[in-house]
């Protein structure tokens, strides 16, 4: 077998993390490859959900005695706590592990100082390996951790004059089959679906995730300040689970059995403060949030400052009449514009998608 | 010197004839590469303006003796007709020419049946090679010839949720300075650049280009119903032609010495009639208009069918609030959609430049 570069196994790692994306909340996306002494691949593993073993373990469970004297190159800093599987960073010194790299630092409290730890136990140890590739694919745990709520992409579809809908509410479809698809796969990716009432009642959307293999079902959210989801939706079967969050004094009697949570209103006193959903998100363990919409919900997502990064889906397509894709959000002249990067342009069919983020803030 | 096979003498002749865009109405835009009869370029040439010395006539001198034997390649079938210059198929005949290969066939009544006379003459003529890339560069005079009006182009400049100013009417500076740098060129490659009043008012803007070399300066047209633009207004200086279109009853005696032309009203009753306007400028021998808006104006184009092409410049960036760039248009439901197939993305600065041309009707 042929020798690998630490890059190229790092390299690896990441794509086998990202593999998991969306079935690991509350914890983070993780891959190891371990090399032995030699330089050759002896075992990879990925984390693939929670309370399950982590990365290392798998990587070391398949490198056996090989892994002693050789490479341990990991996503993420290996942990160094004991939650419901043991440390990471123990593991790898008994396993007679010489070097561990890492790509990214842990920043959660609990977890962080297993590089310290296996410095301690002498073993070989450097971090910051491809620390940007693995940051973009672990960006929602990154941004969770970092700002103690979930991790929100706003994703819509939209004609190239920005509209969502014609001027009569029809909108299907104005994005292509492939964008719907693709649509699936990021919801796959998240944790849960966020929309408003105002879509559920206009198109009784179902959320679910469809045609993407091995999917972990999002959580359903639904945004209807004033219960107005009626039993019969879609979005309330049992394709996957469904919060309905509602208003404090909603009347919620036609929903029995139905999972619902009573949260204060927001700053604009009609809708829902979204500060506090997305507190009781994450007290579920929801770490990456997907918003589809419509527009007012968004808009109240950008006056919060929560959004944290945009798919938008564009067609090639002219309305000249119709809702904007966002509504709202207290910008009222050029200056206060949310400034994005874009950071991927891809072709769909006849559309394209517009991945951006917002621009980071000169302090 | 190497010997040049036809296709890439053929490519050459297409970028030299895209050199004069905007330059030559109401002539289409030809390059002409000869080869002499070892198959070396011995002269080449494009047509630089109307009533100057056409692509063939140009090529034919650089070649001099050297053309007897040779191949012309053209970009566009040899024109058959005496206008201000001779026919160049007699031109190419006199020169000794063997061979003559052109990209597209002249669609224009009064000028075509240069190949048959070639023919006629004994010698040896093809047409098509590379004709897609050679259409693509005269799209603008192809799309008149055949439709009998200047082909349009509607620019725009927007935030991805489709704006084109904040809620309060600010916009500067939506796009990127790259963005706007580019709009010039696409202003140096069209005979006219077409405002509504709203957008005049709004902006004062100049329309003239700036920064292009040797850019010839296309004519500032104001769609201008009752006349509001006064005296003071920057497009009507002196750096460019400028014509006003008003309705036929407006007031315009506080524009002396300007060049008004008064226009009927469309079939909304408000606006100025977009064929009888593209009339007017296909009379003055304007083949290709930018269509800079704004929304309103923009969405009479598209409701009189004459939006050839869309180039939009997308701003990352969301505003929530503010006009949209197309505004009315005819279109009520999503079946209507004016769909468009996109046949560029740029990246320009930050920003994304997507230029469309709408789908082909199926019949």
């Amino acid at each position: 077998m042929a020798t690998t570069t630490e890059t190229d196994a790092m390299r690896r790692a990441i794509a086998l993390s990202a593999r998991a994306l969306g079935a690991t909340s509350p914890n983070p996306v993780v891959g190891c490859v371990i090399l032995d002494a030699a330089g050759e691949v002896a075992g990879e593993g990925w984390h693939r959900k929670a309370g399950g073993p982590h990365a290392e373990v798998h990587a070391l469970r398949a490198a056996g005695d090989r892994a002693r004297g050789g490479t341990a190159l990991v996503t993420l800093e290996p942990c160094n706590h004991t939650g419901r599987t043991g440390p990471c960073a123990q593991a790898l010194i008994e396993a007679g592990v010489a070097r561990v790299v890492y790509a990214v630092a842990d920043p959660s409290p609990q977890a962080s100082g297993g590089a310290q730890t296996l410095r301690a136990a002498g073993v070989d140890t450097a971090g910051g390996l491809l620390a940007a590739e693995a940051e973009a694919v672990n960006t929602a745990w990154l941004t969770s951790v970092r700002l103690g709520r979930p991790h929100v992409r706003w994703k819509y579809a939209a004609t190239l004059d920005g509209r969502i809908a014609a001027a009569d509410g029809s909108s299907r479809w104005i994005s292509s089959p492939q964008s719907r698809a693709d649509v699936h796969r990021l919801r796959a990716r998240c944790d849960a679906v966020v929309v408003g009432s105002g879509t559920l009642l206009a198109d009784d959307p179902h959320l679910a995730v469809r045609g993407v293999e091995d999917a972990v079902q999002p959580l359903r959210v639904v945004v209807d300040t004033r219960a107005r989801v009626t039993a019969g939706a879609r979005v309330l079967d049992d394709a996957a689970p469904t919060l309905v969050a509602v208003g404090k004094d909603a009347d919620t009697a036609h929903l029995p059995g139905v999972d619902v949570v009573r949260l204060p209103y927001g700053p604009d006193g009609t809708g829902l403060d979204v500060t506090a959903l997305l507190a009781e998100l994450h007290g579920r363990g929801v770490r990456s949030v997907l918003l589809e919409g419509g527009p007012t919900l968004a808009g109240a997502f950008v006056a919060a400052g929560a959004v944290d990064a945009v798919t938008g889906y564009l067609a090639p397509a002219l309305l000249g009449a119709g809702p904007a894709a966002l509504a709202g959000g207290g910008i009222s002249t050029i200056a206060q514009a949310l400034r994005l990067d874009v950071t991927d342009v891809a072709r769909l069919g006849p559309d394209l998608r517009v991945t951006a983020v917002p621009t980071a803030q000169e302090s």
